[in-house]
């Protein structure tokens, strides 16, 4: 599809807005628009900061006014067409007397979809598809959850540049430095879930909180430092600092700053999120005075249905799978808790058998500048017995984070995702 | 030390200078001039760009001619005071009536060093340690060489982002792209020898020859590509594409590309170079008829003093070091025959052994996106029992090749370096 300069450019700046929503707006997608008058003058632009709070187009109109009449409207997803929390954007598009409407990405939410289709009725100008690639990748995990059912999963691991995460002896603190772990709060603090394997909280004890001011790292506060936990620099622009969201910000000259009106209530996001901690524990085996039981945020503990455990805690029990539990079924049930995004930490066993079974939908590796030779790896065995059958990935950024380096990789045909 | 910013300015377009005769002038340094005449307006410049050919300041004393009278000459590496295959640059300095000079590391080479205090001695002003730190990170291996007397050891790896180099049953081809083999190709160029072990050699049966060519990537010619091998994007500075010798160009606004004058004999320096193949093979293993005993290049196999080998092949008898064989002998009947630069690959049991020793003085990590989570890992037992003991190193660039990822680290206190 040829796209003209001008939508792309104000379609790169609606993926730019949607970006700041990214670890606050669950269990509903990020959205950024951008409102033209009838001269093709910016008139508003709004993104969705917080579920419950208004929908970018809302944001966007209003600040737009009677200048949105006969005007364009660009939305990185498919304005919505039932009365959830807030009434249908479709309607309030019509309301605003926009001419014209441009989307990135059609809405998969059958309860939801239908703007498009509403607007066209009216006689409102539609195209669709501008842009899709920059917006499915901004709102990567809710696509995922609501296209597939299930939550998205970012597995994260901390290695040497050799791939192990502990020496001989099993010690591991510090490969990684303070900066890379206060990255990883950041990173665990958007997320909607945080699990680890019981090998892990058998082995390492965990708390599996986030704490983002907690290594020693300065955190800005509110939803545009969230955004830049998930932003960073593309692979292949190194020559560029800028993430999706940056680079479409500085092609139009436009700061990074979310517009202050868009604070969450109740002060910054990272404060008021407690991710639900989860383990994944077949049998039942978490000692009752484990970290991750403590009241720092609410656990769950997914057990074999037969498991015969004693556990006083939430149990989630799951259908078993080899020696395992049925990691799709977990998903499947966070997914009907509102669980958008599963941030997988640990061990290699538990992560090996999320990769085996094709439940990575993006990899976080921070690898320090250390070489160990042997101790623990950082993988456990995936399934893959020859080289044709390697999971390949795709670079999605490289940062330097301190001293370490941090790669975000997804697979290279990822299942939540159209092609 | 408080260096003006004109010194600075200067010393740095002479470390990007020196940059262009990467790979080339062996077993000389690497070093760039750059010359002001009174006025302060630069006159002349120059690198030394192959062994046998004129020194970098008796180009740029050339280029400059009279206006070189009075003027300052900024110089990477001291000038020498002996006469080799070229008499000694402190005379011409003084010839040319050049009133100050700027150097930035002092020659650690005893046969030539002294040009500054000969310099002195004639009146003329003399600075040290201006930007030596960069001029150190420019001629990094033949420093290593002239100081502690033996080559130096660049460690190269190909591996997963879970740092495995083969799968389960052994097969590798191919984990790393065309272009990351294309760049190790031209890396192998650049060094004066390619050493691997006898495992590898049984295993895979390699070639260990430069091919600059032959993976499908196409390679400019001459001394500016070569340099470009061993530059790249510096740690932590990911929004300049610049290394260090790109970044010093930057900032005076001076092209790459090498003044043509400063061309080889013979052609592109690529082709004309055969480094020495070295297999390290304890107990005279190599098969007569492996690709490594071809005569496409040189070869030199290292075994044990008492090995009772048939191998018709150059032999390098050496102690043995434990199981093997003794690697710092080894580097130094290699810098014996002068061999500045080693560039080791494979296998894991050799790259540990020369960790282990404190041997390996830079990395150069290529990682594919690409998961195993079995298989043969990129590195073998190091000497690192508990996390104490960790081999720590500090990256130097990261680099996109391809869709793979180079990442370039050093000890983080380097045994070759002046601290």
């Amino acid at each position: 599809m040829e796209i003209p300069a001008q939508d792309a450019a104000h379609m790169a700046r609606a993926v730019a807005l949607a970006g700041h929503g990214h670890g606050t707006t669950s269990p509903n997608p990020v959205v950024g628009c951008v409102v033209l008058d009838a001269g093709g003058q910016v008139a508003g632009e709004g993104f969705h900061a917080y579920a419950g709070g208004p929908h970018a187009e809302v944001v966007a109109l209003a600040q737009a006014g009677e200048r949105a009449r006969g005007g364009t409207a660009y939305v990185t997803l498919e304005p919505c067409d039932h009365t959830g929390r807030t009434g249908p954007c479709s309607l309030a598009l019509l309301a605003a007397g926009v001419a014209r409407v441009v989307i990135a990405v059609p809405d998969p939410n059958l309860r939801a979809a239908g703007g498009l289709a509403r607007l066209r009725a009216h006689g409102v100008s539609v195209t669709s598809g501008v842009l899709g690639a920059e917006a499915e990748r901004v709102n990567e995990e809710w696509l995922t959850y609501a296209r597939l059912g299930r939550s998205h999963v970012t597995w994260k691991f901390a290695a040497t540049l050799d791939g192990r995460s502990a020496a001989e002896d099993g010690t591991s603190q510090w490969i990684t430095s303070a900066a890379a772990r206060a990255d990883v709060h950041r990173m665990r603090a958007a997320a909607d879930a945080i699990v680890a394997g019981i090998g892990t909280v058998l082995a390492d004890d965990p708390h599996l909180t986030a704490r983002p001011g907690s290594a020693s790292a300065p955190v800005p506060d509110g939803p545009a430092s969230l955004s830049s936990a998930v932003g960073g620099t593309p692979f292949g622009a190194v020559a560029s600092p800028a993430d999706v969201a940056g680079g479409a910000e500085g092609r139009l000259g436009a700061g990074r700053a979310a517009p202050t009106s868009q604070a969450r209530p109740g002060g910054g996001a990272a404060g008021g999120r407690r991710p639900l901690r989860v383990v994944v524990d077949t049998r039942g085996r978490t000692p009752q005075d484990a970290r991750v039981l403590d009241d720092a945020a609410p656990t769950l503990v997914a057990v074999a249905e037969d498991a015969g455990t004693g556990l006083k805690a939430d149990l989630l029990r799951l259908p078993r799978h080899g020696r395992g539990l049925d990691l799709e079924a977990l998903l499947e049930e966070l997914a009907a808790r509102e669980v958008v995004s599963v941030f997988l930490e640990g061990g290699p066993t538990l992560a090996g058998e999320f990769l085996r079974r094709g439940l990575v939908d993006r990899v976080v590796a921070y690898l320090a500048p250390a070489l160990l030779g042997s101790g623990r790896a950082a993988l456990g065995a995936a399934g893959v017995g020859t080289i044709g059958e390697m999971h390949r990935l795709t670079f999605d950024e490289i940062s330097p984070i301190g001293p370490d380096v941090r790669l975000i990789a997804r697979p290279a045909t990822q299942p939540g995702r159209e092609q």
